[in-house]
Parts: structure tokens; C-alpha cells; sequence
């Protein structure tokens, strides 16, 4: 990779804290209930004797604080002298893995370790394995190779942001910092470990003193590393917050019905490391062992990363656990429409959540709604769900999201179809990879859901021509609400109408399933419908289907084969093979694909990296990587070399462009630059490259 | 008053919260758990048919936040036009007073009530009278006199910074906005009342419209008053916390025990309210009877309004209250030698506050001591107290506080002579008008306080000569630690002494009270002793005593007279009258002020405001205000029509050049700029004015 300064998100599962680091400057720290970097110092170093202390780049020089209260303060004994050098940054060199992130310099290493694994849904646990699966803690890991060394040398790690120190509540047995009650790391104490407090705290060690200023909101610890030794030193990085902390649905954390405080979660951190470096390490090989070029494994690492960031696993009143992804920098919670591209790695993962998503959406975020033709014109219309749960810890009220609002036309308007077609494309996938039961048990859903399809198409075709009534003067609008027309009216849209084909065929199967003839072969009957208007647009002479079949739209979007991941999730292989059922249909989304994979219509000619619209500069990373899946492993379109160029750009975009703002997925398509959706979890669709 | 545009915090007794509100601009709004202004805009106005919108000056044009996501947002059917005016600054007009802060302009009133009063020890009251106390809400009232116009006219009051509707959860039954649990406003819900959320809110109540963007921060309730009518709406602006929200020591918000969340919080507030109303009316018409002039009204207002906003009423493990006053902006929670400048308000409103404090000292943060001599030689302490129990809700550990560190000589030094006299004086003040009982129970630790002051002076004049050995290297200060060394060093100082003689004049009353006739002896004779040592350092012909009997020093400081408020708290009024036992000292220290409060030694040149010290243009107005109650109500030396022009210039400090920083203490005595301790709560010294 070109660059080695950019932010990312060190996170544990569920507990939607993160500890931010990889920029240069004051740009990392510890951040609760949010994914915004509070841009502190933090400070990875090492001193030999009298020498001064260097300290990597990943902090900056703040006004002396203590100025404003001195006015006479005498320099007292200690007469050695040292200063601050930062480490030039050309010798550090930086490895972003799957599950951890690895800085070096010369003999000093500092590796975060973030472990992730199959996750069972914690009501069917152990509450020991409760405690290894919610634990709100990750691992920093800082090494010095000493061997050579003739002199001991003093490592230093610290964080700005907090403002006490560990040993005095844990009896000297933790030795660390904290702020209050929330965030704070810890290693275990030994006699080599000091622990430093104050303003500046870094101009002190490098003078050889100890900083035990209480005002002061950094706290390093300084660990000795003896001549001719290597030593590496475990610090765990947690955070914690009990109590009730959402409105509108209370709920608390999973895991604070498991630990009592933060002491107790360092504590046991600390006990357990080793399981988390071992699958940290089991991570990172199935990642290096993937086949896939470092351009794609760093953007695998990066949207794990980031995903896992926004994830919150809270427990309900009624005991339930309730699964939450915030959606980065928007703070939206289970955003349907990020929902189903997260589906991917949760369903890898954690199935569980996508099961705890759909039922939460089912009992309290669905609605029946009434629609409109263009004419104003009311029908019935269906069973459909809301575009998210609510906001910042904030859970909307029942049958209502957060950000969908009346009379309006385009970004905030409602997505009823759209969601509508999450939900089958997500219970479909889930239930018929990963829970017959639930599928059973949902049939009805799947029934109601078919005919609410269904009444959205007045005419014919099978796409959906209507707007829910829920809009009043609006008219509905999809998920690239922020990109230009050609991706955002849901009204007879090419990519919401392959969607709306996905969602035939996956229910489908969903019916063969439970074995309900008519409703399989009614959606069968659809999906052949739908396939064939789809078709019908295919302009010859432009060689791609028109974004939008209404008032002679003319872009191409590369979205138009999203749609084709979920039979291909589901193994209904034939749907989406080039001789298979759909045949004519699929053989039109390639020429469609490779008429406009082109500098000047889809491949932007400044970059050279995708463009979702030929008529948009707004350009989204998680849907680039979902429809690169598509046209590499289900359309198997060969772009040969073109491949690992594409990726090198996208992998810039993620490291250059965006570096301060950890993964951004909405970007500018000329160079990358973050535009939107900062901080997002959605990117994670990459994980279908493995 | 000459200014109307300053913060003020306006804030419930012990639940450390403020809706700040003053300044023009965005510098409002809620806060938790802290004190400063988190720059929110605060909507107040109204607007008549067919007119725009008029708002107060609270609040500034953002960024529009919507730019980043909509591309193609149509505007739809409300043809009405109408933009947002601001109020003509001129027009606006402002009262400050002890329980209520009033904004007019026109026909429009806006009133702020702060209710305070005297609250009994909540461990002796009924769950009912703890509601009523312990209440965190304040209110607002928005009035308008609609009695000549002939058309409907709407209402506005809106804030920044929450993010949800509360009829959502309320079931309608309240109308406003709340910051997930943490705080917000409401008023009872009525058909003429109705809420909008968004960002920008008043671009459209300006349309006429209802904004209803749940992605926005910004709540805003609109009310209507009828032609013809005069109408007042009343909010409760409330905050609530629960859980365990400190480190060191575990405790919680003492509220959070009889409220279950912020909801009832803002029910039993609305539904309370007139009891409230009637207690602020009390609390003001006291203020405006006590005959003070304008600029002592205000600057007392301002005291109390911050001191309330730094209390914090806490409930630990043990079931014991906890009271805690914080340090502004610094957050050092019941800093000692703050808690001796606060009592005098707290034993008028609150005694038990002060016994709080005490015990707490005691218990977890006394300490036994050894002292040294200049020449380093070590002699037998004695029992002391830190300087402050902890920051930011972290309690230090025992025995030790935030603040103090060794090897220091200036700032950040141990105080712990002065943190011993704070005691005995505090403690002496307490029991001897407060409580009798408590003053028994706590003989032997009035034994120990008099041996070790007896302890810190080794010559036979009773004035202190000694630094405590938890100093180390360095040398003890005084709470005056960032002013010259005039007043911040503790051996032999001016400030000191008469702190000193003033302890001894109250131990010698505890010790009469408790029959213990040589411990009286004992103390009388050593109160003679340094009123002796002090008056002899009077300099003829200077005509003042040096600040520090040491060196040559040649500093006049108006604090030479601070300690004689003490006998006159306890009513020992022969040991402050001018013919009584200490005559000879007290004309001595008569003639000191008489001398230093001139222009050029402690009036500064420039301002005519009060220089604390000669030799620093560093001014604490919490000091000067208590000095003032000693020369003008102890030594009854009369400055005539003078008190009044300096009562004005101290108010003038305390808005224009404090504008935005509430209550400030520090400021630069040339014109009164900020200097630090701002939002502080010690500034109510003024409190004896009354």
C-alpha cells in the first residue's frame, strides 16, 4: 500500500466503542456510543539512556495547559535534559491486517489486535462464553528488540483523553488509565511498568521523571525493556457503560450484565489474551491465505474494521438482545438498506443478528401502507418496513424511522419499496441458508410480503410503478439517495426493478421451501415478468439499459446487477447462468456491464476508478465491491489485470483520500475524496471477495 | 446594568446540569456533568400571519446541514414565503435577579426560574420532600401580550443539541425535545402547542411549516396566543442520569433513586411548577428588599446562578449522601479552600452541605503529616486535609487529592496549612451555629486540628514557618497559588497569619463550648500571640503590612483582612471590634486597607477595580467581594458613594469582559478580561452582602 497514514476503527464485537489510530498528528483516542475520532494524542515511543525519547508521529504538540495556571513554578532537582523527537515517518511501516494492525519502526513494534469470530446468538451460551463473546475490549501488543542492546530501554504507550490512573482502584494490580467510568487500557503490573499522569506527560519521561499531575488528561505507561532482551508488553483497551442507555425502547449493553465495571473487563481481558491473539492470528492467515491482492485484503481489513465499530449489542427490558449497526457518522440505527449489504458478513458470522433484525423490523418497524399511481390515484397496498430504528441511541417510535419525512421527492423521502424488498431479500437469504424453522414460522410474513409486492406494480410488467401514500405530494426514493436521479426515484428504476426480480426468485425458493405451490409458482411467474421488461429496455444502440424507464432517462448505472447477488447467495445458481432460465435476461446485464465498465460512462476518466452513474460523481465503495462480486464470481466477466488496477484505486481512495475519516463510503469519483457516509459500516459488502 | 448580552447558568440545586443562556450568538444550551456552554443556538420569538419570524439574538446561521445530502430535494406545495428576523438587539431588555433571569423585547417575554431555597439534610426527609428537592428541572415561561392585536400570534422556544419529540414517549402527553436520556424540555401537551425537529428549524415555523426531520438536533415547540389574548406557556428544562457515575468512590445522582427517567422528571416538574414559581418570587423579592444597589443585586445573582450549577448531590454504596460543589471549569470536585468561601451561603440554605464536606475530609481525605523547617530539618506534623477529593467525578484515592503534587514550590503545591485552617474554621463555624452534637462527637479531632497547627509554627509567635513534608523538595503555597508569590507562599505569610489568629479565636469558642477549659486557654493565648507577631510587622511608614514576613518582601494585599470574617461568623464580635481584646491588631489592619486601597497599590490605575495584590494584575473577584463584606461590614470603614463605583466596575467585569464564561473569578484587574477559574462557583462569598 502507498499510504500508511490513515485512521481505522479498533473495535470488540457489540460494544460500539473504538479505539481510533493510524493518522498522523493528533487524530486518534477512544470514542463511546460514537465513531468520531475525538483527535487526541496518543503516544508509542521508546527512550534509551540518555538519549531523548522518540515517539511515533501519532500525536502533535498541544499550548502548554499548566500556563495558564503558573505563574512561578521553580524547576525543581532533576537536572538531566531530553526532548521530544518524533520518529521520521518514511522508517515506520505500517500492516493493516483482517484483525490487526501492525506499526514498526526500527526495534519497536505496536500492533493493535482486534479478534473477531463466529459469534453464537448469546441466548444460547454459556455466560463464560457470553463473557469471551461480548467482552468490550481490544489488545494493543508493544515490543522491543533489545537483544543487541548494550543499555535498558524504556517503552512508552499513552492516550490522551483520559484522567485517572488504574492502580488506584484494582490495588496496584492493573496498571493503566481511565476516563471515569468509561474507556480506558491496562496492562497487568509488574516492577518493570510505570504509570505517568498530566499535561505533556511525554516531556517528562523524556526527561527520566514521572509525571503524576492529576489535572492532566494523559496517561502513559512506560514499561523497561532490559539490554540484550526482547520484551513485549500486553495492554488491554476497554471501554464501559452501564445503565439503561437508549430512549424510546430501553436498553442497556449485552455485556454489562456480565462485568460490573471497566476494572473488571481489563481485568479479564488481561486473563484471556491469549485467546484473542490466537484468533486475531487465525483471522489475519484466512485473510494473507485468501488468494486475494493486498489492495482488496486491505479493504477487506478496513471495512471490517469499521463495521465492527458501529455494532451494539443491547439487552431489552424484556431480556431480549437486540442487535444495532449505527450507520458511522449519520448515527442511524439497523439502516435497513445498509442491513441487507452487511447481511454478507453476518451471515458468515453471526446469522443470528440478521434473524434479530429482520423479527425487530417485523414487530416494531413494519407498516401497511396504501399507494399511489402517478396520477394521484390510490390503491391497496401492502405489508413494508421502515427505513431504520432510530438514531444516536434514540429509537424511533413504532412503525416510524428516524429518516423518512412526507412531501418529498428525493433524500429523505420514504424507500417503502425498497425496504419491502429487503426484507424478503434478507429473510430469504437467512432463512433458507440458515434457519428452516424461522422460515416456517415467518411464512405468513413471506406471503403478505409477496402480495405487497405485487400491489406496487399497477401494470403488467411486475416493476414496481407506484409511490406509497405514506410520501403524500413525495414520491419514494431508494438507498443512492444522494446520487442523481438515475439511482434515487424508485419508480420504475432499472436497479430497484433487477431487485424486484431477486426478490421473485428468492421467494421462490422461499415458497418451494415450505412447500406452498401456488405462491412459488406466482413468484416464478413474476420473476419471469419482470426479467422480460428488464430486457425490453436494453437500448441497442447505446448497448445498456436506462437507469429509469420514464421521461427518457439516459444513464447507466453499474447497480443495475446488484440484484443478482441474492440468488447467487441462496444457490439458485441457475437464475443467474448465462444458459440458465433467465438466459436472455442475464446475457443482457453482461453486454449492459461491458458496454459501460468505460472511461467516460461508468470508469471515471480523471481516476480511473468506478462510477456507480455515468451521470453522478457521487460514488459509493460498498456498492462498487457488491458489484464487483456480481460481475467477477456471478457473471464471471474477466477484466483480466484491469482487476488489481481497479483495486490499487479503490485502496487509495480508502487510504489517501479518506485517511483522517477511517472507511468513507461515499466519495468523489475524480480523486476519491470523502464526500458522505463517513465512518461506515456498509463497506463490509467486500467480505463477499472471499 | 450597562450589559445585557452574558451567560448565566441556570441550574437546579445538586444536580449538576445548566441551561446556559445570555450571550448573543450560539452559546447556549444544555449541559451535563459539566459547566461549560456547549455553543448551542436557543430559539425565542414569534411571528404573526402573514409576517416573518422574530427571534431573540440567542443563536447564529449554521452551515445548512442538508447540503451534504440532498442533491435533488424539490420543494413542495407551501407557497408561503417568510424568512427568520433577528430582534433588534437595542430592544431587548434584561433582568438578572437572585431566581429568575427575564428577557423583553415588545409584547414577547421570556423568563428563566431558577427556584432555590433552604433544603433540609435529604437523610431526614420524605420521599416526597426529596422529589421536591432533589428535582433536577428548572423552567422556563414565554409570555406573550397578544391583548391589541387582532390576529393569532405564534410562539417560538427551541434549542439546539437534543435530538427526539418526548410526545413520542410520553404518549402526548408532553410536547418538546429531549438528548436521548440525558436532558431536555417539555411543556404539558395543549391542542395550540406543537412540536418540530430538524436541523434549521425556524427556516421553517418561518414558512409556516412544521419541520419534522428526525435526523436534526433541533427541537422547537410553537404555541399560539389568539388575537386579543395575553398567554404564558411554562417548559420544564430538565436533565437526568442514572447509574453509577463516578470512579474512586461509586455513587450516583442522588435524584436518580425517586425518578425513573428524564419523562417523570419533566411530569413532577410541570406538575409542581407553581410551588417552584413561588419559591423563585421569594428568593427575588428578598434580593430586591435586601437594599443592596443594582450592581451588588446582580453580581450576587450571578454568584448564586453558578455556584447551583456546579453542586452535585451524589448517593454512594454505603447509601450516604455525597455533596460535591465542582470547580468550574477545572472540575475539582469540593476543592476545600472553595468550600470555606461557599459556606457562608450553605449556612444559610444548606448546613448540612458544609457537615457533608467535613465528615468526607475526615473520613477519606485527612492525613497525618511531618513538617520541615527552611533549613530541611524534620519535626513532628500533624493531622491536615487535601486539597480536594478528585476531578471530573473521578474521586481521588484516599488521602490524597488531584491537585497537590511534591518537588513544587509555586502552583500545584501542597496547601496543607491552609487545608487545616479551612478546616477548623469551617468546622468551627458549623458546629458552633449549626450544631452542637456534632461539635461533641468531633472534640478529639478539634484537639488534634489545634496541636497541629501549634505543630507548623517552630518559633514562639504562633505564625507558620513550616512546609510539610509531602512537599519534598518543595515548599507549601496557599489557595491564592496563581497570583505573585505575595500571596501564594504559606510560611510566613500576611494572608496566613490572619487565617491563623482567626483559628485560634474559633478554636478557643469550640473549646469554651465544650467545656475544655485548657484547650480555650491554650488557643486564647496563641491568638494573642499572633495578632502580636502580625501587628509588628505593620510598617510605620508605608503604612502597611508586607504580604510576606520574609526576604524583604514589599507586596500590599487587601487579603490581610480575610480571616477576620470567621469571629464575625461566630459572633465572637469583641474579637473583631475595633475596642475589643484585639484592639491594637484591628486598628492595625484598619489602617493596612486604609492605606493599599488606593490607585497605584490596590486599585488598579486603570480600571479603578480592586487589585488583590500590589504587586499582580491578577484579581479574584470571589476575594475581593469577601474582603469587601469584612471592611465594610467588620472594620465598618466607610468609602461613602466609592462602594458604589466599585460595586460597578466588579459588575462590569462580570458581563461585558465575561461575557461568554458566566461567572468568572480570575480576571485582569486592568479591565476584568477572563484570566481563569471560569463558571466558578465561589464568586457567592457575595452572599454576606445580604
Amino acid at each position: 500500500m502507498e499510504s500508511k497514514f490513515y485512521n481505522t476503527h479498533h473495535s470488540a464485537f457489540g460494544s460500539y466503542f473504538s479505539f481510533i489510530m493510524g493518522k498522523e498528528g493528533a487524530k486518534g483516542g477512544f470514542v463511546l456510543n460514537d465513531v468520531k475520532s475525538p483527535n487526541n494524542n496518543i503516544y508509542i515511543g521508546y527512550k534509551k539512556k540518555n538519549e531523548n525519547l522518540n515517539l511515533m508521529p501519532y500525536f502533535e504538540r498541544r499550548e502548554r495547559q499548566e500556563d495558564q495556571f503558573v505563574i512561578n513554578e521553580v524547576p525543581t532537582s532533576n537536572e538531566k535534559v531530553g526532548t521530544v523527537q518524533v520518529i521520521n515517518e518514511e522508517s515506520i511501516s505500517r500492516e493493516l491486517n483482517w484483525a490487526s494492525d501492525t506499526f514498526k519502526t526500527g526495534d519497536l513494534e505496536f500492533k493493535l489486535i482486534t479478534a473477531f469470530k463466529e459469534v453464537k446468538n448469546p441466548a444460547e451460551m454459556t455466560d463464560n462464553e457470553i463473557k469471551l463473546a461480548l467482552l468490550p475490549a481490544i489488545f494493543g501488543e508493544i515490543s522491543f528488540d533489545n537483544t543487541s542492546g548494550d543499555e535498558e530501554v524504556l517503552l512508552v504507550f499513552g492516550v490522551e483523553g483520559v484522567g485517572r490512573l488504574l492502580s488506584e482502584t484494582t490495588n496496584n494490580e492493573l496498571l493503566g488509565g481511565a476516563r471515569d467510568r468509561r474507556f480506558g487500557f491496562a496492562c497487568r503490573s509488574e516492577d518493570s511498568i510505570e504509570e505517568s499522569i498530566g499535561w505533556a506527560v511525554p516531556d517528562y519521561i523524556a526527561k527520566g521523571e514521572r509525571s503524576s499531575n492529576k489535572l492532566g488528561t494523559e496517561v502513559a505507561l512506560t514499561m523497561k525493556v532490559p539490554a540484550g532482551t526482547k520484551k513485549s508488553f500486553v495492554i488491554a483497551l476497554a471501554a464501559y457503560r452501564e445503565g439503561c442507555i437508549t430512549s424510546g425502547m430501553d436498553a442497556s449493553f449485552g455485556y454489562a450484565k456480565y462485568f460490573k465495571n471497566l476494572e473488571e473487563v481489563l481485568e479479564f481481558a488481561l486473563e484471556k489474551q491469549d485467546l484473542f491473539f490466537s484468533e486475531a492470528e487465525t483471522r489475519d492467515n484466512e485473510l494473507l491465505a485468501s488468494g486475494l491482492n493486498e489492495y482488496r485484503r486491505f479493504n477487506v481489513s478496513q471495512a471490517t474494521h469499521s463495521y465492527y465499530a458501529n455494532t451494539e449489542l443491547l439487552i431489552n427490558n424484556k431480556n431480549e438482545y437486540v442487535w444495532v449497526v449505527n450507520e458511522g457518522e449519520y448515527l442511524m440505527m439497523n439502516t435497513f438498506d445498509l442491513t441487507i449489504d452487511q447481511m454478507f458478513l453476518e451471515l458468515k458470522f453471526h446469522p443470528w443478528t440478521v434473524k434479530n433484525n429482520l423479527d425487530l423490523y417485523l414487530s416494531r418497524y413494519s407498516y401497511i401502507d396504501s399507494v399511489k399511481d402517478i396520477h394521484g390515484n390510490n390503491y391497496k397496498g401492502g405489508i413494508s418496513f421502515t427505513h431504520d430504528m432510530g438514531i444516536g441511541d434514540m429509537f424511533s417510535p413504532k412503525e416510524y424511522s428516524s429518516y423518512e419525512r412526507e412531501n418529498i421527492s428525493g433524500c429523505f423521502s420514504y424507500m417503502t419499496s425498497e425496504q419491502l424488498l429487503n426484507w424478503i431479500l434478507c429473510g430469504s437469504c437467512y432463512g433458507i441458508n440458515n434457519d428452516y424453522k424461522w422460515l416456517v414460522n415467518n411464512k405468513e410474513i413471506f406471503v403478505k410480503c409477496l402480495e405487497s409486492l405485487k400491489a406496487r406494480a399497477l401494470n403488467e410488467t411486475g416493476i414496481i410503478d407506484t409511490d406509497s401514500l405514506r410520501c403524500k405530494a413525495g414520491t419514494e426514493i431508494t438507498t443512492y439517495d444522494s446520487l442523481d436521479i438515475s439511482l434515487g426515484q424508485s419508480r420504475n428504476n432499472l436497479y430497484l426493478g433487477v431487485k424486484t426480480w431477486a426478490a421473485y426468485v428468492c421467494l421462490q425458493n422461499v415458497f418451494q421451501k415450505l412447500d406452498m405451490k401456488a405462491q412459488a409458482d406466482n413468484s416464478c411467474e413474476l420473476s419471469f415478468k419482470v426479467a422480460h421488461e428488464i430486457s425490453s429496455k436494453f437500448d441497442e444502440e447505446k448497448g445498456f439499459i436506462p437507469a429509469v424507464f420514464e421521461n427518457g432517462n439516459n444513464s447507466a448505472i453499474i447497480p443495475a446487477v446488484e440484484g443478482l447477488i441474492y440468488p447467487f447467495i441462496i444457490n439458485d445458481l441457475d437464475a443467474v447462468d448465462e444458459n440458465g432460465r433467465f438466459k436472455a435476461f442475464i446475457n443482457i446485464l453482461t453486454k449492459h456491464t461491458d458496454s459501460i465498465l468505460k472511461p467516460g460512462i461508468c470508469i471515471d476518466s480523471t481516476s480511473g476508478g468506478w462510477k456507480l452513474s455515468s451521470t453522478s460523481n457521487n460514488t459509493w465503495l460498498s456498492k462498487i465491491f457488491l458489484c464487483q462480486v456480481v460481475i467477477q464470481k456471478v457473471l464471471k466477466m474477466d477484466y483480466k489485470e484491469q482487476w488489481a488496477k481497479w483495486d490499487e484505486i479503490h485502496a487509495e481512495w480508502l487510504t489517501n483520500s479518506c485517511s483522517e475519516l477511517c472507511a468513507v463510503d461515499q466519495v468523489y469519483s475524480e480523486d476519491g475524496r470523502a464526500r458522505g457516509s463517513r465512518l461506515y459500516p456498509r463497506l463490509v459488502t467486500n467480505i463477499l471477495w472471499l
